[in-house]
C-alpha cells in the first residue's frame, strides 16, 4: 500500500521535474538568455514538455495512479496522499486527451512566439508578432477541439487555468460586475474631484525602486535564501520547487507605481508559493489551487495591502527619505489618494482598481472572438483599439501600449485573464474573513507587521497547495461561492471615501 | 537513406535537449540559484540525466544508430554525418556500460557536493565537503568497475574527457616534461632576478576589470549576441546549444590577474563553442574534440595571446588609464614582467606558465591515489599538502587554498585535470603552426587585431566540433602526435628571455 505511493509519487515526480526543468529554462529565457539563443532553447522546450506529457499520460502512469487511488480512498480526504490523487486524476484525464506531438509544437511555438513578442513590443511592430500569434491561435483553436463536445469553445482553455469554472458563469459574473464597475468610474468622473498625481511621474532613480522594494517584500515575508528577484520585460514569479520560488520585476525610472506595485504583486503570488507545504514538493500540487487563487494572493498584498492607508502611514516617511526631490513636497495623504487616483488608463497592469476589471473584460471577449473566429488575427489591433474606445474611451497611440502590451498570448496563455479578475472577487472574500479574524489588522500593518496576515494565509490558503479546487477552497473558507459582493463593496467604500461620493 | 538519418538526428537531438536543458539548471545553480534551491535542484539533474541516458543507451536509439551507420558508410569520413556517426558511436559503446540508475545518483550526488563544496570552500571547511566527496570519489570507483577489466583504473575515467587517451600515455607524457619545467622553475629561482610583481596586488574596482575584460573578448570576437557573462565561485563556460555559450568569471579587487586572465581563458574556450558549425546543434559534437583541445584553445588566448608582449603594447596604455592610480607609476615592460613573473603559488589557476603543470601532475597523482584506494578521502588535505610541499615548496595555510580550491571532484570531474596540461602542449603545437602560416600574427596582436587568428582556429579547429578524435585532429593540423617538445621550447624561449637565463 505505502509501497504503491511511494512508486506512483517517484513516476509523479519524474514528471515534475520535467516541468520544473522547463520552468528554469523559461525564466532563464525571460531574464539572461541572449537573442541567437532562442531557437536552441525553443528545442529543449519542445522536448522537455513532449516528454514530461507523454510519462504522463503513458498507460504505466495511469495505473500506478490507479494503485495511488486505491490506497488513498481508505484515507482521510484532507490528507496529503489523498488531495495529490486528486488532483492528479484529474490533471490526468485533462492531459490524455491532448496528443504529445501538440505539447511539443506549442513549447516550440511559444517558446519562439515569446521572443517575437519581445521584439514587437519593444519596435511596437505587431506584424512582427502576427505570424506567431496566428500559430499560437490555431494551436488554442486544436487544444479546444481535443475536448469536444463542450458547452462553448473557450470552456476547455478556462479550464486548464481555473478548473471546474465555466465560460457560462465568468459571464454571469462579468455581467453583475461591469454594469456596477461601470457606474462607479462613471460617478467618480461626474464628481470631478480633482487628484494630483502627477508626483509620480517624477524621476526614481531604478537602483533606490529597486531596494525599497526588495525592503517592502522582506517585511511581508518573502524569503530570499529561497528565491530571487531579476529583471525581465513582463514581471511574472515562478517556482522550481519548494526552496527555490523567483520573482522578476521591471522599473520605470519616470513612473515609481509601475515597478513598485508589480513587485509587491509577483512577491504575493510568491508568498503563496513559498508557503506550498514541504511534503508536497514534486507534485502538480506546487502550482496552487487556481489561477485566480493565485492572483487573489497576488492582488491582496499588492492592493489590499500596498495601495491602503496603514500601509503607507508605515512605509511613507522611508519612501520620502529615499526620494526626498521627487517626495520631499508630497504629504502622505496625497500620495496615497495619487496611487488611487481612478483614471481610465491603457495598461492593465498599471490601472487602478476600479477600471482594472475592464481591461480584464475587454481581453476576455477579444479571446473568446479569437478562438470562434468571429475575429481575426490580423484584425487585431484594430479591434483592441475600439474596445478600448468603447470600454475606456481610449485609443492607444501605438500597439505597444495596445494589443502588445502583455505577454499572455505569445506564451499560449489564452484563458488565463479572466482569473485576474475572478482573483479580485476571491481576495475580497478572504479579506473580509480576514478583518473578521484578526480585528487589529490595520495596526498591524501600520506598524509594518505582517506576520499575523501571512500565518492565516499560510494556514488557511499556501499550506494546501492544488489540494483542494478552487471553488471548494473559496468555500471551505469563506463559507460562500465566488461572488462579487465584498469587492463592489471594498470599491464603493474605498472610493467613496477617496471621492466624497 | 536521408529518412534514416533524419530519424536518428532527431531521437539524437532529443537526447541533447536533456543534456543541454541540464546545462542550463547547472549554470543556474552556479551564478544565481537560491542556496534553499540546492534539494529540488539535484532531483531534477538526476531526472534529466538519467533520462538523457536512458534514452540514449536505449535498443531504439541503438537500432537508429545502426541504421545511420549504414548511410555514413557511404558518405565522406569527412562528412558531418560520419563525424556524428563516428562520435556518437563511440559515445553509445561508452554510455551502454553505464546504468542509469548510476547516472542519476551521481548526477544528485554532484549537484549537492557542488552547493556543499562553495559553502566548505568559503568557509574553509573540508569537514563539511568530505562526506559528499567521499560518495563522489565512490562513485568514480564504480564507474571505473563498469569498464573492467582495464590497464589501469583511472583509464575510464581519463576517457571521459580524453578520448582514446590511456594513464600510461599521460605518465610518459609528465614523465619527459616534469623534469625539465622542475629544472626550468630551480634555474630561474637559482638566477634570483627580482619580479616586481607588488601592482598586481593593489585596487582594482571590480567594475572597470568586467569593462576592460569585455573590451578585449569582444575584440577576440566573442559574440554577446550569443552568450553573456555572469559571477560565480569557479569560472567555467557552458554551451546550451550553437547561439547560447556562456561564460562565467569571478573578480578580486585586490588582485588583478585573477579575474583578468580567467575572463580570457573562458573566452577561448567560449570562441571553439562559438565557432562550431551550426550544422552540429542538437549533436554530441558541439561538445568539441576534447576537454584537452577545450584547454588548448583557452590557454591559447589566456597565456600566448593574454601574457604576450604585443598584446600589452596594444591594451596596457588602455588598462592604465582605466587604474591610473594602480598602473600610473608603472611603465608596459614591468606590467609584462609582473603577469609572467615566475613564483611558487598555491592556487592553479593563478599559477604562472613555468610552474602550471605542477599543479596539475599534484591533482593527477592524488586522484589516482584516491581511486586505487592508497588514499582516503579523510587524509586528503594532509596528503595535499605534502605534495604541495614537495612539488612547490609551500603549505597552504588553509584548505580554502589548498585541496579545497577546484571545483572539479565536488562536480564529478576525476580524470579532468591532466586535460589542462595537454592543453598546454596541444596549444604549443598548434601556436608554432600559426605562427608559420600567419607569419605577422605579433604585428596583428600589437595592433589589437584577432580576426586572422580566429579565422584560421575557425577553419582549422572549431567548426569541426567533436567530428575527429583529439589525436587525430592534432596530427590532420600539425603532422605531429601529442608532444611536449614545442611546450618546453617556448618556456625556455620566453622565460629564458625574462629571466636572462
Amino acid at each position: 500500500m505505502e509501497h504503491n505511493f511511494a512508486h506512483f509519487r517517484e513516476m509523479l515526480g519524474e514528471v515534475i521535474d520535467l516541468q520544473l526543468a522547463a520552468a528554469v529554462l523559461e525564466w532563464d529565457q525571460q531574464t539572461y538568455m541572449p537573442e541567437a539563443g532562442a531557437q536552441p532553447r525553443a528545442m529543449q522546450l519542445g522536448t522537455l514538455m513532449r516528454l514530461a506529457h507523454a510519462r504522463f499520460v503513458h498507460d504505466d502512469f495511469g495505473a500506478a495512479l490507479e494503485q495511488a487511488k486505491t490506497s488513498a480512498a481508505q484515507m482521510d480526504p484532507d490528507s496529503d496522499e489523498a488531495g495529490i490523487v486528486r488532483n492528479v486524476q484529474r490533471e490526468f484525464q485533462r492531459q490524455r486527451r491532448i496528443p504529445s506531438d501538440w505539447v511539443a509544437e506549442d513549447a516550440r511555438t511559444t517558446s519562439l512566439a515569446r521572443q517575437a513578442w519581445e521584439k514587437a513590443r519593444a519596435e511596437s511592430d505587431f506584424a512582427h508578432f502576427r505570424p506567431h500569434l496566428q500559430k499560437v491561435i490555431e494551436l488554442r483553436r486544436q487544444y479546444a477541439g481535443f475536448f469536444a463536445p463542450y458547452d462553448h469553445v473557450y470552456d476547455p482553455l478556462l479550464d486548464v487555468y481555473e478548473p471546474g469554472m465555466k465560460t457560462a458563469q465568468v459571464r454571469t459574473v462579468f455581467g453583475t460586475l461591469r454594469p456596477q464597475q461601470v457606474e462607479l468610474v462613471r460617478q467618480i468622473a461626474e464628481r470631478g474631484l480633482p487628484v494630483d498625481a502627477s508626483m509620480l511621474h517624477r524621476k526614481y532613480a531604478v537602483q533606490k525602486q529597486w531596494d525599497i522594494g526588495v525592503e517592502i517584500i522582506t517585511d511581508f515575508g518573502y524569503d530570499f535564501k529561497a528565491g530571487r528577484q531579476d529583471k525581465t520585460a513582463h514581471p511574472f514569479t515562478t517556482t522550481f520547487g519548494v526552496g527555490d520560488v523567483r520573482i522578476t520585476t521591471r522599473h520605470d525610472p519616470d513612473y515609481l507605481p509601475s515597478g513598485l506595485f508589480s513587485t509587491l504583486h509577483e512577491a504575493g503570488h510568491a508568498l503563496y508559493a513559498q508557503g506550498i507545504g514541504p511534503t508536497l514538493d514534486r507534485t502538480p500540487l506546487l502550482a496552487g489551487a487556481s489561477y485566480a487563487v493565485h492572483e487573489s494572493q497576488s492582488r491582496m498584498w499588492e492592493n489590499l495591502v500596498g495601495r491602503s492607508r496603514p500601509f503607507w502611514n508605515h512605509y511613507y516617511p522611508r519612501l520620502q527619505k529615499l526620494f526626498p526631490r521627487a517626495l520631499g513636497d508630497v504629504d502622505v495623504e496625497s500620495f496615497y489618494r495619487a496611487i488611487n487616483k481612478v483614471e481610465r488608463s491603457l495598461i492593465r497592469v498599471e490601472a487602478d482598481e476600479a477600471t482594472y476589471n475592464l481591461h480584464i473584460m475587454l481581453r476576455f471577449e477579444i479571446e473568446i472572438a479569437l478562438l470562434d473566429r468571429s475575429l481575426e488575427v490580423k484584425d487585431l489591433p484594430q479591434a483592441w483599439n475600439q474596445k478600448m474606445q468603447e470600454y475606456l474611451g481610449l485609443t492607444p497611440p501605438d500597439d505597444a501600449q495596445g494589443v502588445l502590451q502583455d505577454i499572455h498570448w505569445s506564451s499560449g496563455y489564452v484563458g488565463y485573464f479572466p482569473t485576474y479578475a475572478l482573483g479580485n472577487l476571491i481576495a475580497l472574500q478572504l479579506w473580509e474573513k480576514i478583518r473578521s479574524e484578526i480585528p487589529d489588522l490595520e495596526r498591524q500593518i501600520e506598524r509594518g507587521e505582517f506576520g499575523e496576515l501571512l500565518s492565516w494565509l499560510r494556514q488557511n490558503i499556501h499550506r494546501h497547495g492544488g489540494k483542494f479546487e478552487p471553488a471548494d477552497l473559496v468555500r471551505r473558507v469563506t463559507g460562500s461561492a465566488i461572488t462579487s459582493e465584498p469587492y463592489l463593496r471594498y470599491l464603493r467604500s474605498k472610493y467613496g471615501e477617496i471621492y466624497k461620493l
